[in-house]
């Protein structure tokens, strides 16, 4: 029997074909992870179901064999409109796709669940990731739903919701003292040392199909209309470029693709302004933990998705992003992370600039859940004694 | 025009047919909150869509308005299989009923939708709550998209994350030097003499009716096979007489309902076992925030729920409801707060007691996110140096 997953896999920089084993990494001709690979899927029309990992199966490199996760563990996010943020922000429509609606509330349960099914393909028992908290939260969820053991590195400092759902999942966790991105690459070494399956997005070419999942239903739900522009937040670079692929596939090229990276870890705004390729690493520091990632790993996929959908990219620094937080929560009623709630500031910024008009269709993708990070939120409500009178006191002010 | 709601109201304590306005409250016969009303309905088929707002609109009731919160804000929670859990419990097979996957992590969201709907309706411009955390986050989101003000008593102590949620989307909210019980008076008197829509799920006869779609859906999930047992969470008792009028309404009347307080909190339990519909009320005192209630509200509709399934009440303490969280989260990947695991807890004692049998198919409703309260799991996750010695170590421990 052929254990090949059903599609082709091209490395990025070269264009070498390699064959889809199930544990295929990155290009070896290339020092370091520089020779990512990419899916090349010749895919079907969407099935029956909402589970996009049924729905889209044609699009994914899914093997034959019968799922390890219940049909449903994954279901599709709402596109929701949010009219008085629109009038808010100046643009003609806003509409929220929700992804913190998912089983442990982000965007990344999308590739967690993939790279699930296709450990238990393979025959791991063990899956490695290193995170700034959502792909882990995600993974450890998932291998908990199919009996698999989660290792996860993440960063000291870690929020304290995200570590409780690792508790929670009996996920076997270790504390980097250092950044994301040493404990990105202290992960890389112990996957390979100790012969377990890889879940990084950057390196493991077939999780960033995941993620496409959420373009593909986009591109569904945006049958009515094509949207003139879809904003998401920006780490690594996997999701804007999956979200990129996933319109694409879904045969919904129009809309222009709007990356936001926060102005203290915002390497891959740097190289769109100069027009580069190769990104300049920096120290990431900034509130939105998710996506604070000094030295991303996939610039290149984030960075000719945006320019091949005639986008852009920006900055917004911790206040605007805390500012857009409030404005998400106050007039659309989505409470998302800080990371989450970035692209909201980046529409406000293109729209005083001129490049988002004020007739636009805008997509904002909330790629997960502000409960992960309560502490991002102030909570200064009055303290009263039970009596109607204290209430009056408290209405009149 | 009449605004009446297209639904019959009866009081359950002396069966008087009370005019459906969409401010009814209690039944004016009686002393106090005794005279609770109940919603009669002539409900038709299921229509198409997940929002159970829309599917199930012939089950509620909602005028014939147009709705103010767009379709999609709610959707068909997952009902997902967890058979390593069900091996651990002992019985046949066991399906959990995930309302965190709701837009602010609880079933709340169900009720708190509608009571925005009868608002809007009703022209009313401020919605009051007493909440133990879940009731009050969930209708400051559906506020906030809709564009209301919220009126939120909580008592001091409420988690962190529901503050959090509720500071994210603007609501109006005190702090109450008291219990839940001191909040919930205190919130009734208040929204009587401000003139604020009552949200409280106890006094507002419709706002059950949300809740309901809950069992509404799971009488559509389980077409393949009825339930031997549905397992919830009792508070104020609105849940389980919900869920149970859901399945009866959805054509499932062959659940027995088996209801869980925590032994903190049992008055429900204690009435159900001394065969009475009055409760002595008690001090609540248990780590599952969401069913603290010393003094339910709606014991009479939750007693009779449980009898008319044929069901059972019973208590669990708080290390069996911790333990009952890590059961669920490292065998079936889901993140519950403490009460939405207590279930769990009772499911193992009503299997010991012979209950429950070793081929039951069983229903657990998990009816809130632990993302809520983070605070009760602990994370001790060694903290190593970012090299693969360090990792070595801690594999090997």
């Amino acid at each position: 029997m052929s254990d090949l997953l059903p599609v082709e896999l091209r490395c990025v920089v070269c264009d070498q074909a390699h064959p889809s084993t199930v544990d295929a990494h990155v290009c070896p001709r290339h020092e370091g992870l520089a020779g990512i690979l990419d899916v090349v899927v010749s895919p079907g029309q969407p099935g029956a179901g909402e589970d996009p990992l049924d729905r889209y199966r044609t699009h994914l490199p899914l093997p034959a064999a019968p799922r390890v996760l219940p049909a449903g563990y994954l279901s599709r996010t709402p596109l929701l409109p949010a009219p008085r943020l629109a009038a808010l922000l100046g643009v003609g429509e806003l509409l929220i796709k929700d992804e913190s609606r998912h089983p442990t509330g982000s965007l990344k349960d999308r590739s967690s669940a993939l790279a699930v099914e296709l450990a238990a393909y393979g025959g791991f028992g063990d899956i490695a990731c290193a995170s700034t908290g959502n792909a882990a939260s995600s993974l450890a969820g998932a291998c908990a739903v199919a009996g698999l053991t989660a290792r996860i590195f993440v960063p000291v400092g870690t929020p304290a919701g995200k570590l409780a759902q690792l508790a929670a999942f009996g996920a076997r966790v270790v504390l980097v003292r250092g950044s994301y991105d040493d404990a990105y690459y202290l992960c890389e070494d112990a996957a390979r040392a100790f012969g377990w399956y890889d879940r990084n997005c950057a390196v493991n070419p077939y999780l960033m199909e995941g993620k496409k999942t959420c373009g593909l239903e986009l591109a569904e739900q945006l049958r009515d209309g094509p949207a003139d522009w879809v904003s998401v937040a920006v780490g690594d670079g996997c999701t804007v470029a999956a979200i990129g692929k996933g319109l694409a596939e879904g045969g919904h090229g129009a809309s222009r693709l709007l990356a936001v990276q926060p102005a203290g870890a915002a390497p891959i705004v740097d190289a769109f302004a100069a027009g580069r390729e190769e990104i300049e690493p920096v120290h990431a520091r900034t509130v939105a933990d998710s996506v604070s990632v000094g030295r991303p790993r996939n610039a290149v996929k984030a960075l000719r998705a945006v320019r091949a959908s005639g986008g852009a990219f920006s900055a917004v620094d911790d206040a605007e992003i805390l500012e857009a937080m409030r404005l998400l929560g106050e007039h659309a009623g989505v409470f998302a992370e800080p990371g989450a709630a970035a692209g909201i500031a980046a529409i406000r910024q293109a729209r005083a600039d001129g490049l988002i008009g004020p007739r636009d269709r805008v997509v904002h993708v909330v790629t997960g859940s502000g409960l992960k990070t309560p502490g991002a939120v102030t909570a200064p409500f009055p303290e009263i004694e039970p009596t109607l009178d204290a209430v009056r006191a408290v209405v009149a002010a």
